[in-house]
């Protein structure tokens, strides 16, 4: 057992279930369908699919059910780029901006479609509890996005609110993925609901990571425009903090950045550093990931692989 | 027993459902989710319960998915809306006229997501067969919906892919209303079949008799718009027939309205009178509804208010 190799088999496991994932139908929905799914590192189809394994459980009842997450997750990645106005994503061009808007809200759609009859393979015996913890993370997802919509028109928004949105609209959905590994590998519920937890902790993790690397990163790495998110005043982990300190300050870097994004954006982050906002959003994410691992902590299973991929998320550069 | 007050009796059971569905949550896909609802014929869940009625099921049973096919129609109308860029829906202005298109993506995936939660209501020993018929009939009206996007681009389409796109788009939902409503009342496959073939028959006729009413009724009743859909060049079963007459002048008339939308749309209507496309439509209709009883003629059922129900849609005015 070698843990790198094993990711990339798991990897291309998924990648080979997506490959025929939607043969038939109109073009207009199977072609965006597959430019979306070209990219994607399959992070919470791998975490449900490991969970599986640490827990005793196969690849064989697990996969159907890893394979819909990444399609959920898929789907609301082609509606939130229309929201944001995103004009990448992996690296390519959005739907919405290569076709036009109708064919990414359909897209989005029939994605999810897909998403349920995958889901509809899984063994009989766990359709029941499966659904219903898909059906919950959708609604959580929904109200997630909605909440981070909300926040855009406003000035301040406080650190637990701001938690409690993207709990809702990334975490979630990372916690379902490692929870339903757990339930398809016929784990008991109390730890069915120690590796949501688990999941949701890293998902939490992940969403500031992802925030700091807007801000640290260059564009090609992360594979998305960062600028629009910016002059949008969307709430990230270190926004909120910096409108904490100043937020005509804030403001007043958003308002050059609309006339020359890289001087408004380069003061941005000065300010950043200055407030040691960088620091500590650092320390918050292995603060975070090391309460991840933490939960694990008295369940009997094999956690090397599960740890191992925390470490990975964590060192992650895009 | 009496038809109309029984049926006015079901509307009543599915609105008191639809009346607190959604309390919770973030009121920017809230409040569009209840501004949708509230208007609407209740067609599909009043089929499906009637159907169970008509079978020996009972109300209790099968109320949680006739309320749940009720919300995932309202998820494609208000995406729809969107597609089409319609400014009223059941006399009311669309949800992205009202508030914009990322609330109205957004309400559409949260109605979908309350949808797929109230499915999981039903008794477990229906779960799996009725969540198949529920994703398959998705797949089928994002597909529907699809290729009449794709038709906006074409000049001609062929009656028969037309038909195949409403099947898809329209019909198939209506179907899979009185097909649930069998097998929640625990009917044999083979009349599960026949409803699915009733209902789907009904709800061909029911999107022919729309676009009929676009042309014949005034906007008021109807609801909604036309005008959008005659300057889309949306087909239409009286366009398309239009069209195969003579393209040009259906255009030119289309041109025509772009200006002046009045001249352009009467000299329209004039032309479908002049060709006998009205009339015909009119006997398509009604041979199609003909068809649609004479499949129950052998299943052993009680068809009294079916019939009575398809003569309700046969004689609607909007």
């Amino acid at each position: 057992m070698n843990f790198e190799s094993d990711i990339i088999r798991l990897k291309n496991s998924i990648d080979t279930a997506l490959n025929n994932i939607y043969d038939s139908g109109p073009n207009i929905i199977r072609e965006p369908i597959y430019h979306i799914l070209s990219g994607g590192k399959r992070i919470r189809p791998i975490l449900c699919l490991i969970t599986s394994l640490a827990l005793s459980g196969n690849i064989k009842t697990s996969l159907d059910a890893a394979v819909a997450i990444e399609l959920l997750h898929n789907f609301t990645l082609i509606h939130d780029d229309i929201m944001d106005n995103d004009e990448l994503r992996h690296g390519n061009v959005t739907i919405h901006k290569k076709w036009d808007e109708s064919i990414a809200i359909l897209s989005g759609d029939a994605m999810l479609a897909i998403a349920l009859v995958k889901l509809g393979k899984i063994d009989n015996k766990y359709q029941s509890i499966v659904n219903n913890k898909f059906n919950k993370a959708l609604i959580e997802v929904c109200e997630g996005q909605a909440l981070d919509l909300e926040f855009q028109n406003k000035d301040i928004v406080s650190k637990e609110d701001y938690l409690s949105m993207i709990d809702k609209k990334t975490a979630y959905m990372i916690g379902l993925s490692s929870e339903i590994g757990a339930v398809l590998a016929n784990a008991d519920k109390s730890v069915q609901n120690k590796l949501r937890y688990y999941g949701m902790s890293i998902g939490r993790a992940f969403q500031i990571q992802d925030d700091l690397l807007e801000v640290i990163s260059d564009k090609d790495k992360m594979g998305k425009t960062l600028k629009s998110d910016f002059l949008l005043n969307k709430k990230t982990y270190l926004n909120i903090q910096a409108q904490l300190v100043d937020s005509n300050k804030v403001n007043e870097y958003i308002n050059i950045a609309q006339e020359k994004f890289d001087v408004g954006f380069n003061l941005y982050k000065k300010f950043l550093e200055d407030n040691n906002i960088i620091n500590n959003t650092k320390k918050v994410i292995d603060d975070t990931l090391m309460l991840a691992d933490s939960i694990l902590d008295d369940i009997n299973m094999d956690k090397e692989y599960l740890y191992k991929y925390t470490q990975l998320i964590l060192k992650r550069k895009s």
